[in-house]
């Protein structure tokens, strides 16, 4: 059997900018379809579909609307949301070369602003009052990462710097990397712990009452990963007792309703799933989406 | 002439502290005196004055209070407070390299504070808001950095692997230095402008009307210097515009008085001089004293 030259591969983009961004490259059809409007003439031919979002109503039609998909490209790191939900043998793939830069300056911004206290000196000077207290510093503190992807191996690259005693540690231990079970016997002398691991039935509630136990007081715990890797009763309970901090880009449930007792709990900060959103977020976005679809178009 | 082997230098310590760090070493006779109390007997031949601040009343005696002295030893980086009060010959010898990490620490977390705006989504916290915006990012900023010492250099080292655009400037070009007159053609481009000179003559008010007309709008100037660098007025005049932003560890006059329109004009953010603060800033202090005085005795 000889391969005839392979015709245009149709990418279903959700937006105009998609389109733009597709156009040019050779071998590449983009069609303009967001999902929630009828079947555009020619989707049915896609191979790849890039989307912002799962639309459960559209998931269970997938294997009939979009019979030759094969991959579905999507903007977030995680692909935990489309896990079990696309047909057999369809690739997920993430943006995530977009995101581990952003979430990664997140993490240290954020330990940054707990060790050098600017919370307490932005008190002072609402209270214009010049008096000077000492503050912890990152210099020396230890750091262990979980997660040796795009999220951790950024992180290390930005605290190192700084002087901190950094660890990656992943599901499989290799060269400057640990594994799970020995990150857990390194947790009582971290100062600060890291999440940066993807959500699957091995990592949900990975952190729970036991491992929360054993961190070291008055450390901190950074989640940038997904909420339920951590068991959200047994961190309330921790941070109750003030044993630990706090820094929450994801949280279980999310969003977070108004009024839920993890917004106020002591040695807290919360924000959004916002560690990724930045100014520039869309370019990174799509260069990522136009990288990845390409390399596996031509593969 | 011949030399005799060389008898104990005196080294005058401002406390217990410094006792015990020079106690143990060869050569070195630590004695007690703060400056304040009678002249204790034998600091009448020490050569080296370890001080943690100018006592001008003393200053105007130290002549004849100390005629063997060659050098003294402060805790602070800048040596401006003692520049022109020592006897002629006398060495004044800074603690730079204990403060260049602590400081540029507190520039990146700054920085980044601005950046990210930790405060806008503190703020959402606050209301129990899971809303995203879209926030600055370091990286891809471009960062000058007048004053290639200790805190320049470690200003860079911890900003460069954010993707930051990073020049360092300073009074004479070098080897990935530009100068003083170079860095102020680059000022229209540059995102982030921060000092970390010394005061002198010729840095002093550095920083004028033209100076910061000069600089981008939007922009950022961190003082990590001396306050005196910066026309406070001229500086005032250019936050009100709403034109730049300001992150100030030192200001003129210093300390700011209660009432001061600085400290609640519009984009600056004030810390009381506390950028070297931190929990083991007497131990990194004794340990650059101690480097200093015994390389100078032993020369």
């Amino acid at each position: 059997m000889t391969t005839a030259p392979p015709s245009a591969v149709v990418v279903l983009v959700p937006d105009q900018r998609g389109i733009e961004a597709f156009d040019s490259l050779p071998g590449i059809e983009p069609i303009l379809w967001d999902l929630s409007s009828p079947r555009p003439a020619g989707a049915d031919r896609a191979q790849v579909l890039v989307s912002r979002g799962v639309a459960p109503e559209f998931a269970a039609q997938m294997h009939t609307e979009l019979p030759n998909l094969r991959m579905v490209q999507l903007f977030s790191a995680g692909r935990d949301a489309w896990t079990g939900i696309v047909p057999e043998g369809v690739v997920i793939s993430g943006a995530d070369r977009a995101h581990g830069g952003p979430v990664a300056e997140w993490v240290v911004a954020q330990l940054l602003n707990h060790y050098r206290d600017l919370v307490g000196y932005r008190a002072k000077q609402s209270a214009q009052t010049w008096e000077r207290h000492p503050t912890g510093t990152l210099a020396g503190k230890r750091v262990l990462v979980l997660g040796a992807g795009d999220i951790g191996l950024n992180v290390q690259q930005r605290t190192v710097p700084f002087g901190a005693d950094v660890t990656l540690a992943a599901r499989t231990a290799r060269e400057g990397v640990v594994d799970l079970a020995q990150a857990r016997e390194m947790l009582p002398e971290q100062d600060v712990v890291v999440l940066a691991l993807p959500l699957t039935a091995d990592t949900h509630h990975l952190v729970d009452a036991s491992f929360l136990a054993a961190m070291r007081p008055g450390s901190v715990l950074v989640n940038a990963g997904r909420g339920p890797l951590v068991d959200t009763d047994a961190l309330l309970a921790a941070l109750e007792d003030q044993r630990l901090h706090a820094i929450l880009d994801v949280t279980d449930p999310e969003p977070l309703p108004s009024g839920h007792p993890l917004w106020t709990a002591p040695g807290v900060v919360i924000t959004p799933h916002s560690a990724a959103i930045t100014d520039d977020t869309a370019n990174r976005c799509w260069d990522a989406i136009v990288r990845n679809v390409s390399e596996f178009v031509t593969r």
